[in-house]
């Protein structure tokens, strides 16, 4: 499959990053149209993306005449349209066990590192660079120490996050982890993070959607 | 279904209202374990409840011997078990519009103004509660911009957020605007939203689940 489907990204997205993983699990080649978050105060607030995605905000995943916003309802949605291989377990209780893992990222951590909420708080409080990255490793850590709680004592821990096989919990978990390092933590003080990081890494699909490997990186 | 479900949770959390809102529509009365997040300096970090969620945030859902944490993997696990009546329509653009309205609200609006983010602000920038408010608010314009702009437009909206039947998407809307309410912000600037709340709260299963009607409402 190629393009049907067309994915607006930027490379150092975290959020983009997730919908690459998912497309490169499932084998799609997407026709890619980049969206600079930084150039020109943000190419994400022009009139003609926010007619695509009102939120002004990436990945948006087109497909067969629909546009779909939100980078874990495009994995969610790419999963049922291209059942294999899964994004997710086949129990009811695996699945809902990688998908609080997911959201422990995309719910907790992500949105409020998000480059908008750095801006505003600047904007309202002169907050420096160094400010936020402070608020970004606060907020990474209290993440991360419950997620490694979580994955050092689960008997569903595999050489993924959920067992020995790539899922919606992975596909969140190694972009965050890139953002971590962007703000200098140390990933080997989550043992069993760094460990599933390093297993991912060696999966081609990851490795292709790491942003130093994207045609738009700096 | 009853007492083989237990849910912790807080009258006042939207993420518990959620779960609660998910739960009614399934039939499925929980025994109910109330952790205060005021009380004592929140009785969500007591050793006890960080080990039943290492998160230390609400709600949880106790089922089958299983611990679920994160209301939307609650939320999408109940919908597996007990598949009637659905929360997700049938088809899969169907259910990528209900998620990502509903991650809208849980990814991108919530997390930013969950109370311990107001604190750490507090904590940083001494900051009052008249800012936290405005805070509040700004994230809160932002979000419901985006969604009546999605709603208003979308042909898949009718009497819920995705046709006529309640959703994730309702499920996650419904606890935000009593949010948006707590702040003083006017529904009725976002005309679609309001609407689809006061079909919404017609319905049993949402209006068993306002925070009001709790037993630990206060």
């Amino acid at each position: 499959m190629s393009s049907e489907f067309a994915l607006y990204g930027y490379f150092r997205s975290s959020a983009a990053f997730r919908a690459r993983i998912a497309l490169n699990l499932k084998g799609i080649k997407p026709e890619l149209r980049f969206i600079h978050l930084l150039r020109d105060g943000g190419e994400q607030h022009t009139p003609e993306y926010k007619a695509v995605n009102p939120q002004e905000l990436i990945p948006t995943l087109v497909h067969d005449g629909h546009t779909i916003t939100q980078s874990l309802a495009i994995i969610e949605y790419l999963n049922e349209i291209v059942p294999e291989p899964p994004l997710l377990p086949k129990d009811a209780y695996g699945r809902a066990h990688a998908r609080e893992i997911a959201y422990v990222v995309a719910c907790d951590i992500h949105p409020v590192n998000n480059l908008r909420v750095g801006r505003y708080m600047k904007k309202l409080y002169n907050t420096s660079d160094d400010d936020t990255a402070r608020w970004h490793r606060h907020w990474i850590r209290i993440g991360f120490d419950a997620l490694e709680a979580v994955l050092s004592s689960s008997p569903e821990t595999g050489k993924f996050c959920v067992r020995d096989a790539p899922t919606i919990a992975d596909i969140c978990l190694i972009p965050q982890i890139a953002n971590a390092r962007r703000v200098k933590l140390e990933i080997e003080t989550w043992p069993t993070i760094a460990r599933i990081e390093a297993h991912a890494l060696t999966h081609p699909a990851f490795d292709a959607a790491l942003p130093k490997n994207q045609p738009d990186a700096e």
